[in-house]
């Protein structure tokens, strides 16, 4: 691959040149090295005004609207987080940026960039890496547009891994965190309940039919928000200035996430099976089940006062009352906070490590 | 384990007496499962003043002196970067903090804070994370005192995978690129050359003897530095100060390192015996060839005005001249740039993956 080595840093137009010129789209990056995986990679990452100094020195640099910065990180690894047979490379890059983004959005803030650490092993394809970037590009796209990638890291490893550090900015509101939730505020939801679990129990159950899992992966609408979901996570921002009292991205399942609100901000949360079911719609292929105790939905969860103007988007599904004991979650009439499920990477996955 | 499942965030000590009272240190991740491993943890990570809301939210939020955020990442992934046999859990955390900040300081700026996922197989020991932690924290002390970790991710993958994302800020002045250089300015480094190379090389021979590798670890102070380097690193914003008008840190050896500068700053770089030999001095261990190539060590290259005051740290060991054609780094008449050495992570690893 010479005109790969020597490349310097070719255009998208060139790189999807070059990717057609090749008989075989097999080419690893064992084949063509790091310099030349940069290369290809490079031209695809978004930019945005707010780059001051981009990746090529030791450190980025960005500009942010004001002097505090908000910052996550979450990583996805091959196995526990994502299943190529299922995932494609731009469909992983997305949902990297979308659990990412998510944290963000539910602090109230706005995405500034993302510092993204990939490590692949060799054997991987380079078609695969440029796929990786394209799906953090249309995420970013998606659901942060205007945010850059600052810079980032490529490296090898047993199996795919990226690491993704965000950092966003509040504009104009404080901080919302998950501990100020009050009696007498409104519980809503922004976004899908149970949606991406629907999906997964679809893929789990097409088995190794690669004909319906391909359909599944095309069509299927859950499965859909399963590999690549777009949270309206503009919500963010916009609860942060109706005055939220509280809010976090519903990742591990609405009742275990409002476990966890409901004992940083000592309160009761009582949802309601009317509203809920309300709030779940025409939607009638999602469970109960899966809408109370689904994960990675990453959509946003919110405490508003009741006097507050409840932004467009956002859905009531209970209230907030005075916790006579410890905090809990309460549903018809049971405290589902004593149960409320949830996944340890550690004790849970089913990966043969 | 239930005291370590039910614990909410137990102090350090309450860590050490848990480990004290098992009678076996053995107990793994697998065992006490997610919640457990970061109640362990989580004490032991540094919070300057500059962490307006710590770990335990959707996002963490950092303080800066100005609106800027200098942003860098680098990955540590056992295999190609770290060999468990050489490295404790400890030096492994104080090296990935080294790395990282190294990055930081070669842009004059000063660390505020860092993020850090890590993600382990479920048979590693608690014990091994604790003490990662504890390298994290020990590393920060030594380098980037006042720093924060302000949040993390912990995960499951097939080896010891560590993702750092630093920031840091610029207070009173502009950031220090590679690509600044000028002819007429002096070359000189801050810190080790050559040290690391040294260091791995004497580890390399102890071959299989772990009685030999366990007193070279311990006692041998090229071995040391491979294994968690303590570069100047404030030597970074003081150059800053100083009106340095190129800076990096040294990661791939001084020649591809110093050609990468000349490259960004279109010029030549020649590097003089007799000063490369006086910056080695008293250091009669380490080769030419290892102080010319040798990678690791992060130390710092820096370029300074003709009659710019160079902090005390920084050694002079060459000039920056006009290129009459393509970027040099020139020793002894030769050109050193066209075979600079460096690594490559998917064509030179000698990993089985």
């Amino acid at each position: 691959m010479p005109g790969l080595q020597c490349g310097g840093s070719p255009t998208q137009a060139s790189v999807v040149a070059m990717k057609d010129s090749l008989p075989e789209l097999e080419v690893t990056l064992a084949d063509v090295g790091e310099r030349a995986a940069l290369s290809a990679i490079f031209p695809l990452l978004p930019r945005g005004e707010n780059l001051v100094l981009g990746p090529g020195d030791d450190s980025a640099i960005v500009a942010l609207g004001q002097s505090q910065v908000v910052i996550s990180c979450d990583m996805m690894i091959e196995g526990p987080d994502f299943n190529r047979e299922w995932s494609s490379p731009v469909d992983i890059g997305r949902k990297a940026i979308a659990s990412n983004a998510a944290d963000i959005a539910a602090m109230g803030a706005t995405v500034v960039a993302y510092e993204i650490a990939v490590a692949a092993p060799p054997t991987t394809k380079l078609a695969d890496l440029v796929d990786l970037a394209s799906g953090f590009a249309r995420g970013i796209a998606e659901l942060s547009p205007g945010a850059s990638i600052a810079g980032g890291d490529l490296s090898t490893a047993p199996v795919l891994t990226i690491a993704v550090t965000v950092l966003g900015e509040l504009l104009g509101t404080k901080a919302v965190t998950r501990s100020g939730a009050k009696p007498g505020d409104v519980v809503a939801v922004g976004g899908d309940l149970g949606l991406s679990a629907t999906g997964l129990r679809a893929l789990e159950q097409a088995g190794s039919d690669r004909d319906v899992i391909a359909a599944l992966v095309a069509d299927n609408a859950a499965v859909r928000h399963h590999l690549a979901p777009v949270p309206p996570l503009h919500l963010g921002p916009q609860a942060g200035v109706a005055g939220a009292s509280a809010m976090m991205d519903i990742s591990d399942g609405l009742v275990l996430d409002a476990t966890r609100m409901a004992r940083a901000s000592v309160v009761d949360i009582v949802l309601d099976h009317a509203l809920l079911t309300k709030a779940l719609g025409a939607n009638n292929m999602i469970s109960e089940h899966d809408a109370l105790y689904g994960g990675e939905d990453h959509s946003l969860l919110a405490c508003f006062p009741p006097d507050a103007v409840i932004p467009e988007g956002f859905v009531m599904i209970g209230r907030v009352v005075e916790s006579p004991g410890p905090p809990r979650v309460t549903y018809q009439g049971k405290d589902l906070s004593l149960d409320p499920g949830g996944w340890d990477p550690f004790q849970d996955a089913s990966v043969d490590w």
